[in-house]
């Protein structure tokens, strides 16, 4: 039976992910989390800290599209078949209100998963207590690559 | 007489334009540099560490961006009357080679500067000694705001 | 009370949203029709013409993306004070399924509704009887011009 | 040798291009007209005709779009081995100036040949007489597809 989005992943693949996910410096760096992993769908957590705002104070663009990005990635992942690898051939995304609160929360959410080319919707919300508010709206291009992790 | 692309920029807006650089957190904590900024056209240089990596030791999707976006604001910056701050509104990005090498070169370019919106073309490089090529490629739309920096 | 998307939209709306559409001389020379208009929402059917196709005889992606650029804008006019027009900023959309069909069927939907700037999500199906299949997929940027229509 | 954007191409080529644009229904019907294919380049022109505006009496965006997406498509088109085809993913378009004059011209030109993807740069400009304006600016991404036209 095909698997639907949102179905839990195999236990192999969920350790891949956060193996692949712990590789990533640059995640390490601005101090995401892969929170969620689901077939077609990745969430990915972003505290604020001041190492990661533009010269207002809020968010900067740039962090706020890498976890975008990287949500997006690991969502296609879990679609594809073992020995595979993803890279983003593009993405585009709407930056719609100021990008505020103690964390952000990237979802990745694959729209089409096809046999070479992946297509996924990326939402990214700023969460402060309760308050949750959509602050970012992408689209992205993802391949699928043969071997590799 | 209006200003050409790559005129030397006032003083004034170079200084404005250092400070709001220095108050990026982000674009420190990348360790990125502003290295050039001219009317419509600004540039930043982002040595390779391995906190800027993906999963496989290439420069992360999400850095690129960061600093393609970045240049872009930057750029758009630089044509706008005193007393006014940039927002990016929305980009898109294609990645069209392996982001590898010893530092990144992004490049924001302004195409229209309306009164209103501005459009940029993002170009980034990967350089390694004399070695320069083109990893990717984006558009960009800035909205300008009046006060603040 | 703030309108909510769906809801449906005036009459005096509606009349200025047709005879807009009505003097859309690309939409009319296409066959397209605005079959739907409520607040935040505008839905444009395309019935396939040999006129419409590309080499291999399905839609051709600029009939596809007029549609959807248009459902967009009109999804977005319905939100706006009187004497208000709109113009498109930027789309972008991914053709992730063949376009094949007996029509074609736009839909705009508003995500965020801001003073200048309104984005939308835009998505188009090809139809035949009883099966939809999600054919392309958007994301729009417009702008509001006061006066006009 | 390789060869250069620019290049002739060769007879078989442009032959296989113009029959392909001949079965083009969309572009017969919009009144387009393939005017330049080179290596990695093709030029598309579109004459002002009521049957192509918007309410404004403009040349309708979906217009605009239509001819820049497959001035991409037979750039690409023209860098492929034969017996291949071509199909857009994906294309991003800013509309920045009224789309007003007697003809558009489209230009598509090749940025990145991959052996699945193809990157292309959009441009398409308003002219009348010797008058030539910028009024959209676009990036695309397409993918080779093995047999067919």
């Amino acid at each position: 039976m095909k698997p639907q989005t949102g179905d839990p992943v195999a236990p192999q693949i969920e350790a891949d992910l956060k193996a692949s996910f712990a590789r990533q410096g640059l995640m390490r760096h601005l101090g995401a989390e892969l929170i969620e992993a689901r077939y077609g769908l990745a969430r990915i957590s972003l505290p604020f800290r001041p190492e990661l705002t533009q010269q207002h104070g809020y968010f900067h663009a740039g962090g706020t599209s890498a976890v975008a990005d990287s949500a997006g990635g690991y969502a296609a992942f879990t679609t594809f078949p073992e020995n595979s690898s993803v890279l983003t051939v593009e993405f585009k995304i709407n930056l719609i209100n100021p990008a505020q609160g103690e964390r952000l929360e990237a979802l990745g959410r694959v729209v089409k998963a096809g046999r070479t080319l992946t297509i996924c919707q990326l939402e990214v919300h700023a969460c402060s207590g309760e308050r949750r508010e959509l602050i970012a709206l992408g689209q992205q291009t993802l391949i699928r690559i043969e071997g590799g992790v």
